[in-house]
């Protein structure tokens, strides 16, 4: 076949291609085409090289390229915060030391603490994350600056914000938010009441009625805690869950994060409504808020996504990691070494997670058509030598830092653990300086 | 002060110290001297620089000198079979995948194995480790080589061994390794009952006895599942724990391996016979076998080190995030964020770990005349930046990779994540062979 007779292409990724498609396809010697954001195809490498001329070309002996990581639930610019505070109670935790800290935030530290985020998300896998945190405009900001793919959210709740003021105001902003980034290709809008302890009913009705208008998700923490099932309870006579319930909110653009403390029926409503869960098993290990009931969950045919909290209480946002703490927390938990099968908690950090971000059809899998969000992993190391199983490695064995290139929206963001949108040094450096002035 | 006033050293780290010394003492723009294969000073670089005269200096901006780590719990070798089979009911993962291709091991595929194992566990921090495992004398001779500090012991059970054979010689094999390693600098012979429920009370004994007139550990599986007490109940009448301390076998040089299953008086008696528990939570969580109740016996005195069990039912043997899985299981499950705080947890990767093995004056902590192994970790990451607590970091957020030099013995084994001693790729590439044959 003559180059006249090719199909210009952008890039080529060659390895060992987990797809994670319909087929669940594992493609030896493969290779996946990029044209602009979009992948154009999966297949042999032998054969696409000969049907594509491409610009860059991206391998690795022993690499293996699989769709990008996705973090369900993070308050990136918490990475400002990382270790400031620890093994402490919730309540001290939180009103001495977090709160206190918080207070002192201003749009550009929350800027310069995403791209930090950011520059760890990308270094150990993440190509897309969905967030909730204060200044979501500078959060915004710095994500469509990395090249990384965003659900970004600005929390409410009923009293005031060190970002927009009067809980009124935030409206407003929120509206701004969907204004600024309609049809962006990285940058989605969502909405977050915070919870249902901090937000009043109103509250929570008017911000569902603003996500709907824009067909948004709906970003809150859930049944995270005993105490706040148990404030809940005492205020409105009834759980969190069912508090939402009561007021007409659940539906499947509802994104509950934690989850822990659920009854059998709640699960069963959950799942019923087709509610989203985002899962975060290492932050409610750290602040010792218990064990959410994935398996139960799953069973009930939940869309269960893998999260990282925020790095304040987790204290990481590498999803390698959290693959493998979750899959034995669930196991020592319920003392049955065949529950979260690696392959479903694989699936949980990508298609799930897609799923539960409403964007399965774009991104979690290595398809013609889908956008161009994969990574490539560096197999020929001691932790991941022999290979007798894909899935098994990437979830008890491999680490964040065995990611060696990122390619998101069809952009190399990564190349040889270098990354190429963002000046890493001049990051860490601006957060040491920050950091000393808390 | 003239260089003829200097002393010769061969050997200067610097960075920021982290001595896990008697003061806890933190050294920022410190050193480490050494000399042969011992500490000779540890204080501020520039009086260091002063005082000795070096061969090689090793030193990072941004670079933590820290004690190596000490895993006290492994099967190196198992590393050949890491990710066979996973997500299995424990006994259908022994016989059906774990057993068979062990009968097809040999001294070759697991000196090749062990290699491996190392190499992971230098390249992760680790510069000790206690193992038990068939074919010993090669996992000795792979420890040696590699220039790192093993406990090394063969396994004897009931049933002919796919190394000695018959049981009887299991003794002989035993008493052979002692002789070779008799005053090697970096090899410590352990005598290794598996259990009691493989182990007859005769065995037992018999390899008490053997360990005590050489003044070594007896490392053996203590009560690591709710089957195992209950074979043991049926067969003897009484737990794995009162079967030991009736027997008279229960002392300070028994290092028992997981202890999940416990009650509070078997706690108290450990505590009273000065036993040593190694702790092993991720095989525990995947294996499904339970969480052992290491704050308790902690707080009854028992020194309890951290160990990785084998790569099979791990699948890594990474101990910083072995520290984070620990803290983060114990607080949740006892629901208290405040038990084992990262200090602990560091604690039992280090000094923990070096007191059960007896050898707290040689290693675990950087202090004149002790033993030179110490690693140097690069702090400048996006995920260690920015930097409020070392031991929170080190625990919660650092990873394997984030160790870049390592000393082991006063011999650099790594420098720039480089292995010395052996030849990384020629041991990959034989991995792949061996498991090909599987």
């Amino acid at each position: 076949m003559s180059t006249q007779e090719k199909t210009a292409a952008d890039l080529l990724v060659c390895g060992t291609i987990l797809t994670l498609d319909d087929k669940n396809r594992i493609i030896e010697n493969g290779a996946v085409a990029v044209k602009d954001d979009t992948i154009v195809a999966v297949g042999p490498a032998a054969e696409l090289e000969k049907d594509f001329t491409v610009k860059e070309e991206l391998s690795l002996e022993y690499g293996l390229v699989m769709p990008g990581l996705v973090n369900v639930h993070t308050h990136a610019a918490m990475s400002c915060l990382r270790g400031i505070a620890d093994d402490l109670p919730l309540m001290t935790w939180l009103n001495e030391h977090i709160f206190p800290v918080e207070a002192k935030l201003s749009g550009e530290i929350v800027y310069q603490a995403t791209l930090l985020s950011i520059l760890e998300m990308i270094r150990s896998g993440t190509t897309s994350f969905c967030d909730m945190y204060l200044f979501a405009m500078d959060v915004a900001r710095a994500t469509a600056e990395s090249g990384m793919r965003g659900w970004i959210s600005e929390p409410l709740y009923d009293f005031p914000s060190p970002n927009y003021g009067d809980p009124t105001a935030g409206f407003d902003y929120v509206d701004e938010l969907f204004h600024r980034y309609k049809d962006h290709p990285l940058i989605t809008i969502a909405t977050a009441p915070h919870s249902t302890y901090t937000c009043s009913p109103d509250l929570l009705v008017k911000l569902k009625e603003q996500a709907d208008l824009h067909h948004a998700l709906y970003h809150i923490h859930l049944s995270e805690t005993l105490d706040e099932v148990k404030t809940v309870t005492e205020r409105f006579g009834c759980t969190p869950v069912k508090h939402l319930e009561d007021l007409g909110l659940l539906d499947s653009r509802v994104v509950a994060a934690h989850c822990v403390v659920l009854t059998e029926d709640e699960i069963d409503l959950l799942a019923r409504r087709e509610v989203k869960v985002a899962h975060c098993p290492e932050s409610n290990m750290k602040l010792a808020s218990g064990v959410a009931p994935v398996p139960v969950m799953l069973a009930a045919g939940i869309d269960v996504g893998l999260g990282t909290d925020g790095s304040a209480s987790n204290n990481d946002v590498d999803l390698l990691s959290e693959m493998d703490t979750a899959a034995k927390l669930h196991k020592v938990h319920t003392l049955d070494p065949t529950v979260m099968t690696a392959e479903q908690t694989l699936a949980m950090a990508t298609r799930g997670g897609a799923r539960l971000l409403g964007a399965e059809d774009r991104i979690g899998s290595l398809a013609s058509g889908k956008k161009a969000d994969l990574i490539v992993l560096d197999l020929n190391q001691p932790h991941l030598t022999p290979l007798y199983h894909i899935p098994s490695h990437l979830v008890y064995a491999a680490r964040g830092a065995d990611v060696v290139h990122s390619v998101i929206n069809g952009k190399v963001v990564m190349k040889d653990r270098k990354i190429t949108t963002l000046d890493e040094e001049a990051v860490l450096s601006k957060m040491r300086e920050i950091a000393a002035g808390f």
